[in-house]
């Protein structure tokens, strides 16, 4: 564990913890007024901070030194129809933060089984990993929306949906360039219909296998995650690395 | 989900299903004689059977046909000091084992906080990942060994141990042939001590960054499951596709 714990504070101009930080830091941690403290905004701002409160629900600190970092050249984002069971949703949030991602939309597709999704859980998750991961960029994570209308406002110019069939046996990290901005969609358990496959093509999504074993939606995501984040051009994101002095 | 449900017999002269898998077959599938079901032993072999009786903790088949599928070419072992929380480590087994792993060993290193695993438990995860992921070769999971007596018995050629410090930035995947057995050795929460990684490296292994984000145990051990599984060959996989008629 670093020696200086990383708080998240969304809004810096505030100078205090959210409730949830500030219990974090004033009754599990102890801190005490003076100690030091790191913040993020998840912006790519990481403060140096020192405490100058303890109030357990509105513990203010005082910014020492800031710095900004820029956020990755290559962006990745990963969208995904939902599975029922919202744990293995969480785990891949956790998982897909951790390793780098730069957004996760949810997308409900002709065989979701699940409707709705708990995103203030799940953006919860993903503070965690930020801070865990010492990261200072959060992954934006958007509300469910039915898959044409996602569709409709994808922006990213490398675009890949992962399905397999005998058209198709073009590996991810075949297909992706070093460089540039990439979507990966993850269909649902009951995989994409032929139409849902049909339209994502027809606005230049291609079709892209993730190996030979068949892949739960949540390990097809981190493995597209992990591949993404693995592809050739490494220095790309050296720019991300949090130095401490 | 396939149509015909995958079951797991390691000894397939028994001709019968063992107690665990009679009692998903005959409880909670309700399959009736002369249903079909593949089974595998987990060492290659799929066999095409159909159910001779419904006994709920001895269900009998008769085999139909058998195919013997070559372990691949490029082997994968994972060596991994467990996580305190097991939790963490049941999931570890079960995603590496559906994207593709050959071999998951434990090791006890100088700060590792778990002093046994529950082996069986986790090999209950592995078949389970096995069966879902429609493969037919059972990594090996093996007892936890300290981390010297571990060492003294690697017989991979290319050995690798993720860690990161400022002598060391090489990725991974760009480290890894494209052919080739491979082992690669992920750390406690509290990292592997200079000894360790002294020892490590004069009997040949090569320090490897999993990428920029301070990663968690489990989460390194995915990430290097799945960097291992895209490199380069892609092809050389290609033999362990099931094909079903």
């Amino acid at each position: 564990m670093p020696s200086v714990p990383l708080f998240y504070q969304p809004d810096l101009t505030l100078s205090h913890l959210t409730t949830e930080e500030s219990h974090h830091a004033i009754r599990v941690l102890r801190m005490r007024i003076g100690a030091a403290l790191e913040v993020t905004d998840g912006l790519g701002t990481l403060a140096s901070a020192e405490l100058t409160s303890t109030e357990s629900r509105k513990a203010a600190f005082k910014i020492t030194n800031s710095t900004k970092f820029p956020r990755r050249a290559s962006q990745i984002h990963l969208a995904v129809a939902p599975t029922k069971n919202i744990d293995r949703m969480e785990w891949m949030v956790e998982k897909c933060t951790e390793i780098g991602v730069d957004k996760i939309s949810f997308v409900r597709c002709h065989t979701s089984e699940r409707p709705k999704i708990p995103l203030e859980r799940l953006i919860k998750v993903a503070v965690s990993a930020m801070k865990q991961s010492e990261q200072v960029w959060m992954p934006e994570l958007g509300e469910m929306l039915p898959f044409d209308q996602f569709l409709s406002n994808v922006t990213e110019v490398q675009r890949f949906i992962a399905h397999v069939d005998e058209t198709n046996s073009n590996h991810l990290t075949k297909m992706v360039k070093h460089q540039g901005d990439c979507i990966l969609l993850v269909g649902p358990e009951g995989d994409f219909t032929k139409d849902e496959l049909d339209l994502a093509i027809s606005i230049g999504f291609t079709k892209v296998s993730l190996g030979q074993n068949r892949l739960r939606t949540e390990t097809a995501a981190i493995f597209g995650v992990v591949a993404l984040n693995a592809r050739g051009s490494i220095a790309d994101y050296s720019d991300l690395r949090i130095t401490r002095t």
